[in-house]
This record gives structure tokens, C-alpha cells and sequence, in this order.
């Protein structure tokens, strides 16, 4: 089947099949060095950039995202799976820890013990439908699970199915050719088969981006199976911003500006749009963002499931008698404009549970507050979120309180910054409290990602012949090791 | 009330009361340094030995453990709250990690980001009955929460009210003398109140160590939740342990002895009890077992219910038709008799479901092998567990296959060892595979188990005055800092 024919649905006998595959495999992946695996990726890395001239139109095509737009994600995605390979080289994320036997130890003499993390087993990887790459089939999770060893299931979104093949193809294709096992990974295909696999006893963990909803519904799926396994969502988030009395005052246009620019990102189809800006009663902000707004024409969302979607919710928004609209129209069609609302903290505390929802596209609400009270009472007010954004002055005092308050609500804080343009690093943390997460203890993005996969094993006496290497006398690897407690960097 | 009165269940009002200040202190503790937290750890440790003239008559009524062995317990019990206290000030556990702007950063410029663990807020910690100490009021569970920065609500074993009151005093007395924050601690009694406890929205974690019905229950509550939590809940394992035939030949009389030493302990009243022995079919080991069982007197089980539980199940498995009995009587009183059973491996596997169950109390079964693939095929049949056990020689060919087996299944793997008696330590992992745990990414002993009460958060671009400490510049507290990808310790 070509990718640019209609792709069907995989069938009970195919996913069996993957599955038998996957599960068969585990044994191969857990025994490969890191540093084997960095090859792998490295591998795919280099096999989707050179077929950028295939991925992208295809991609532009089922997205309706810019040419522009995705190459940047594309080079994203190929950065990522080359960053996960200096991790396994640099092997810190096995968290080796030797304790030598000591007769003297205060509970009572301390046997050998070696603790390393290994896989933990196949995995699906539930892909999204705004990121076609970062977020998809050779995303962020894919990289991170056969990072860790642990083979992968995707379950490709419906809003780009022929890309998601395409992918499959080349990943599959590279990552066998850099000698991967077979089985190592997989792609399958349609909603029920998404349910099939999450209760699947083969799987042994599963990773999610998308509604809340529908990450819902798999996450009881995965906790309620009689080996219940974890689930790492991402589902929702409406990622406030706080805009200080004195940053409103010393910075309105810049901050209206970055604040427009970072709501029409992706035609606002990104988890981490600012949903919501807090300005003061007397700011400009709202007079520049409508000036500006005239800027940004209409573009096409995702796709007609995600378009109506935005359309109901925005009806209902604007329906709301506390809801005033400052710029922008509902259109019927695919194409939809930016639409900036208006409310004040008060009407909006009022009724949280109808006015701070997420609205996934191109649409967030200005609401000004009387004072900075009112402007903490906000920021107490929200749910887990993946971030939270503060503009602010040197001189503001309000500033630290902000921080206070946001930082058990979130993931990510910003200071001066705007949530949107997730980087790839070592310090990255994409996750936060539920409804942000299922599972706020661990990132999506970013290197320590890799921890969703693994598991911690233990080895009490055993000969170093017989260990994993890098829990071994003589530090084979060279990697970092906690040796009778005391952190060593190797030589 | 005093501890020796009769102690009742908590009310509706005392929880409200509790859980309110439980949560009123979360930010205080989130905010207290890790070094004062250590001194907080440190003030209860050496509290808790100085009543240990109060504690420990106290516990041995209670739970019928003799005070030798609960002396012991309560000096592992100390010197983990003191052992934490070195985990803070070393700060690896924060995994604090700097990403400066970096304008050259391959998938477009790098922000300013730092990333921390912080804690995750009020913890529900359920005791256990079988470690008075160790696991239950000031036990590992509590000491990780406190370590953490998070406040601890224990929900007491019903095995030891008395005790959970007296050890409760004594540590709310002791954190209140060093400074903590009211709210940081309180115990909680009663079997519906740890069913409310888990599902009160203000609970953001919880801990559980004993059955499988019961953990599984909490388990289901807490995900069940609008607003879903981590359960670091400890279920049951069989332990099974291997012994080669060259050990078996080499060793059987050292081999008997050391499994029935760790079958004994604690009257078999641990989760680490070696359930299972695989021996060759012309072994001696059941004879010599037989032999040396006549040295261990019948003792008295923590309480009646357990007893109960406990002669209810033995009765089954004694009256299976696959398993015979090498020595020990089933009594009515509350003193049980070490009692050894035996049966075949091809008859274990036979009827999985209904022999390869835990027993909680002072039994095993030996299973004979016909061969290396017989014993091999044991190994691959078991569920999840806290450890395995391998009795090996170096010259095995079978050891190396026994370790890739069991690897995939246990948190720890011993060899030439038997799993009773878990160290404090570094390096251990205590947890494993469902239904071992219900999260097996983690453990509830050693230094480690910190991270089921953190949360990791990144600040973007946030001023270093605003910054937590441990991403300061200057790294003003010397800790280790991952900066620029670089591991680097305080010089």
C-alpha cells in the first residue's frame, strides 16, 4: 500500500502479529548496549532527513500545516533522536549504584548490591495529531522507548495516516539495517485497535498525547487491567499567563505582541497555547492585541474533526454572558481566524468549570483583574497545567508571590517568556499535574523522558561475569556510578 | 489517651482536622531546605532510640515478635530517618540540572532552563503489620515523605495501635521540638478512614505495604479519582528461589539450612519469604530440610486474623493433591509450627493459579526439577516479585539463563543469598513487576524511594533570586548540577 492511497485500519490478525513480534523481541533490546542503540537512532535520524523532500509535502498535505512549519519540526524530531543517542553514550540514565559489602554498616553488615534500570518492556505509543512528527510516529516517545531498550507499538493518529505509514516505513526500514531486532517497532492503526493494545497483557507501558477525553478513557483502560501498567498522558492544559501591574505598564506593546504570536502558533493547536492572559483593568493590552490581531489571516486547522470541535467550543465561549469578543469571527468552513476574548477574574472565577476549559485552536481570553489580590486569587484558582507563564519587572513583589503560587500547579514556569516552542533538552520538563498529566512525576520532552521506560532491578551478590556491564567492578562503560553512596564521575 | 488504653478508630471531624493542616503545610515544608529536613530526620531518630525502653515492651505485646528481633528493627528503623538525612545534604536527589540560553542549539535557539524535584504534596502513608517499625509510623515510607518536603498523613496498622499511637507521639513531638511545621505529620486509625483517606482530594500520593486484596482496592480508589494519584502500593511475592544441580550437590546442607533460616524469620511473616525451592529430583535438600526443621520451635503469629489467615491457606495448599508434606502440623492456637511441603515442578505448573500463590506465614514448598529445562521453565513462569533467589556455582552453565529469566521479573535478583533481611542501602530496590507493586518503577527502601514523593518542575527564563537554590548560579548549595548536559560535582 502506498502512502498516498487510503490506509486502512490493521486488523486483529496484524496487530497479533506485532504484538507476538514486539513481546519477542524484548529479551534482544534489553541485551543491547545503550551505546548500540545510540546507532539506531542515530540511523533514523539520518534516513528521515534525507527523505524530507517525501515527508514533507505528504505532511503539509493530511496537516495543513506550512512546508515551513514542519521542516522546523522535522529537524526537531531528527535532533531528537540524535540527543537521546549522546544520553545513552553518556550512560548517566541508568543511574548505576554500587554498594560494596560492609561489615561495619549501622543496620547490620550490608550485602553486594548493584542497582541499574532496565526496560520495561513493550510499549505503545499513542501519537498525536498536531505534531505529525515530534509527536508521532518517530516522535519524542518512540525515541525515548527505544532509548531505554523497550520495544514500540505506535498507534498512529487518523489526522495523518498516510505520513504515519511513510514514517513507519523508513523507521522500520533504518532501524533494522543499523541492526536492530525485528519486532523492535511497530505501526498499527484505528480507534479500536488503540484499545485492544492499551489491555493487551504484551504491553507493559503506554504513552499518550491528546484530549482529555480520549486520554481518559485509555488511562482507565491501563489501571484497570488485572496487571494494571503505567500511562503516561498528556491530556489538557490551558497554560495561564500573568502579566504584572508593572510589566503591563512598562512593556504592553511587547507583551501583546509575544502574546498573539504565541496563541497563533500552529494555528493555536498546540497543549502549550497561552489559553489565557491576566492583564490589569486599566491595560492597554487588550486595545494592541486587537490592533494586532488584524495581522494574522485565517488559516486552515488540522483537520475538519478538530476544526468542529474548536467551532463548538468557541460557540459555546462566546455564548457565555461573561464573555465579550475583542477580535475575530466563527467561521464555518476549515479555515479559522484568530479570535481574542475578553472577561474580568471575577465573572471568570465565577464559573470556572465552563470558562477554564481548554479551547484547542487559534482563540484565548484576556481577563483583567482590580488589583493583585484578585490577579493571586487567579493564580490559585487553576487546575494542573503543563505551564505557566508570568511577565514581569525586577521591582514587581507580586512576582515572587506568582512564582510561589504556580509553581505545584505546573510543569514548566516562565519568566519573561511565552509557553509555546517546547526545546528539546536536558532541562526540560513537559508534564504537570493532572488534568495536565496522568502522570506528573515524568516529561514527555526533553532527555530525562527516557525514565517513562525503565525499571529499577537490583543484583544482591551476584559475579560480576553475570552482572549487567555497568553495574560492574572496573566501570566498563566509563559511565557515571554512585559507588558506597558517593557520586563518581568516570576517569 | 494513653498507648496502653484501648485506642479508637479516628472520626470524621479528626480527619477534617488533619487533612486541613496536612495540606495548610505544604508549602512550608516544600519551602524548608533539604539540610533542615535533615535535621528534622535526625531529631526523630534519636528520639525514637531514647523511648526505645517504652517502644519496644509496647511492640513485642503487640505483635508477638520477640524483642531481639524488634530491637533490631527499631535500629534499622533510625538509622534510615538518619540515612535520609545524608541523602539531603548530598542533594543528588533533586537531580538539579541548568540548560543556559544556548543561540547555536541545533533544533533552533535554547532557552534559559532549570530543573528540580519538588515535592509532590500531602502523602497518605499506610502502614504495615508485619514491621512495627520499619514499615509503619516513623517507618521508610514516612521517613521518604518528610525527606521529600512532603507532609504525611499514616494511616496506622490495625496490628499495632498502641505502638502507632506511642511512635506518633513521639515523632509529631520531635519534628514539632526541630522546627517542622505543624501539619507535617499525623497518623489517622480505622478501616474506613483509609478509604476516605485515599480519595480526599488534598492526598496527592499514597503508600501501601501488605495484601494484595487490600493494596488493590486502594489502588483501584486512587485512580479511580476525578483527580487521579501515584499508589506506591507493595502487594505480595513468592520469592522463589533456584538451586542449580551443581549447587545442590556442592552445598545441600548450606542450602537447607540458609532457606529454612529465611523461611523462619519473623515466624515467615515477611514479603521477601522465600515461598518456593527448586531442588534436583535426586537432591537430598528435602531430607536435610526435614532434618533441621525439628530446631524451630512453633511460634506465636503477629495476631489472630493473620493466624486465621494463614491456617485457612495452608489447609488448601495440604490439601492439594500435588502437594505433600516433609514436616509441620497445622495448629488451631495461635503458635504455628514451621511447616515444609513439596511437590513437582510439573505439577506446580500445572495448576499455577492455585499453588503458586503467597502463604503468609511460616511455610515453603520445595518443588523437585527433572532437568535444567524443567527448572528453566519454572523460572518463566512466575508473576512479578520483589526477588528471586539463584544457589549457583561458578562453573554453571544454567546460572547465566536463570539470570536473563528472572531479570525481567523481579526487582532483585540474588545470588548465592536468600531475600529476607532487605539493607538499607544505595543500591537496593525493594519492588518489582505486578503484583509485586503496583509501581515498579520505583521502591519503598533505601535512598531512592525519595522519589516517589517528588515532582520534577522547570523554570524558563526565571531570575536566579526567584530560582530555588539548587539551580542557583554559583550552585550555592554544592550539590551535584547537571549543567550543559555536563554532570559536575561540588568542587
Amino acid at each position: 500500500m502506498t502512502p498516498s492511497s487510503a490506509v486502512a485500519d490493521t486488523d486483529a490478525a496484524e496487530l497479533e502479529r506485532v504484538l507476538t513480534a514486539a513481546y519477542g523481541s524484548t529479551a534482544r533490546l534489553a541485551a543491547s548496549p545503550p551505546t548500540e542503540r545510540a546507532g539506531w537512532l542515530t540511523a533514523v535520524a539520518d534516513t528521515l532527513d534525507a527523505a524530507s523532500n517525501r515527508l514533507l509535502p505528504l505532511a503539509a498535505q493530511e496537516s495543513h500545516l506550512t512546508e515551513a512549519r514542519l521542516a522546523s519540526e522535522l529537524a526537531r524530531t531528527t535532533f531528537q533522536l540524535r540527543l537521546f543517542g549522546d544520553t545513552l553514550r553518556e550512560g548517566s540514565f541508568l543511574q548505576a549504584t554500587i554498594d560494596h559489602p560492609d561489615p561495619a554498616w549501622p543496620m547490620g553488615p550490608r550485602p553486594d548490591l548493584r542497582r541499574t534500570l532496565r526496560p520495561i518492556g513493550p510499549v505503545a505509543v499513542y501519537a498525536a495529531s498536531n505534531f505529525p512528527f515530534a509527536f508521532s510516529v518517530a516522535g519524542g516517545d518512540t525515541a525515548a522507548a527505544i532509548a531505554a531498550g523497550a520495544p514500540v507499538v505506535v498507534k498512529g493518529s487518523p489526522g495523518h495516516p498516510g505520513l504515519s505509514q511513510l514514517t513507519a516505513e523508513l523507521v522500520g526500514r533504518s532501524l533494522s539495517n543499523a541492526g536492530a531486532p525485528d519486532g523492535a517497532f511497530a505501526l498499527v492503526l484505528g480507534f479500536e485497535i488503540g484499545r485492544t493494545l492499551v489491555q493487551d497483557p504484551r504491553i507493559a507501558a503506554a504513552s499518550f498525547t491528546g484530549s482529555l477525553a480520549g486520554g481518559r478513557a485509555l488511562y482507565d483502560l491501563a489501571v484497570s487491567r488485572d496487571h494494571p501498567i503505567p500511562f503516561y498522558g498528556e491530556l489538557g492544559s490551558v497554560n495561564p499567563a500573568f502579566v504584572t501591574p508593572a510589566a503591563a505598564s512598562a512593556r504592553a506593546e511587547e507583551v501583546g505582541a509575544g502574546f498573539l504570536a504565541s496563541v497563533s502558533l500552529g494555528v493555536g493547536q498546540f497543549c502549550t497555547k497561552p489559553g489565557f492572559l491576566f492583564v490589569p483593568e486599566s491595560s492597554t493590552i487588550p486595545t494592541i492585541v486587537k490592533r494586532l490581531s488584524a495581522d494574522y489571516p485565517p488559516a486552515p486547522m488540522l483537520n475538519d474533526h478538530i476544526s468542529q470541535g474548536y467551532v463548538e467550543r468557541l460557540v459555546r465561549l462566546t455564548g457565555h454572558p461573561a464573555v465579550r469578543r475583542i477580535t475575530g469571527d466563527i467561521a464555518d468552513g476549515s479555515q479559522q481566524a484568530l479570535t481574542m476574548l475578553q472577561t474580568s477574574t471575577a465573572e471568570l472565577l465565577a464559573d470556572p468549570h465552563e470558562l477554564m476549559v481548554e479551547c484547542f485552536g487559534p482563540t484565548a481570553i484576556i481577563v483583567t483583574y482590580a488589583n493583585e489580590d484578585e490577579l493571586l486569587a487567579a493564580a490559585e484558582a487553576f487546575d494542573g497545567q503543563l505551564t505557566a507563564s508570568i511577565q514581569g519587572e525586577q521591582e514587581d513583589t507580586v512576582g515572587r508571590s506568582l512564582v510561589e503560587l504556580l509553581t505545584p500547579v505546573v510543569g514548566r514556569l516562565l519568566w519573561n517568556g511565552w509557553p509555546t516552542g517546547v526545546s528539546v533538552t536536558y532541562a526540560m520538563q513537559h508534564g504537570g499535574p493532572y488534568p495536565a498529566t496522568t502522570a506528573a512525576g515524568f516529561t514527555s520532552v526533553g532527555t530525562t523522558s527516557i525514565e517513562r521506560f525503565l525499571r529499577p532491578v537490583s543484583y544482591q551478590g551476584v559475579p560480576n561475569s553475570l552482572l549487567p556491564p555497568e553495574v560492574r567492578d572496573g566501570n566498563p562503560w566509563q559511565i557515571p556510578q554512585r559507588v558506597d553512596g558517593v557520586l563518581r564521575l568516570p576517569s
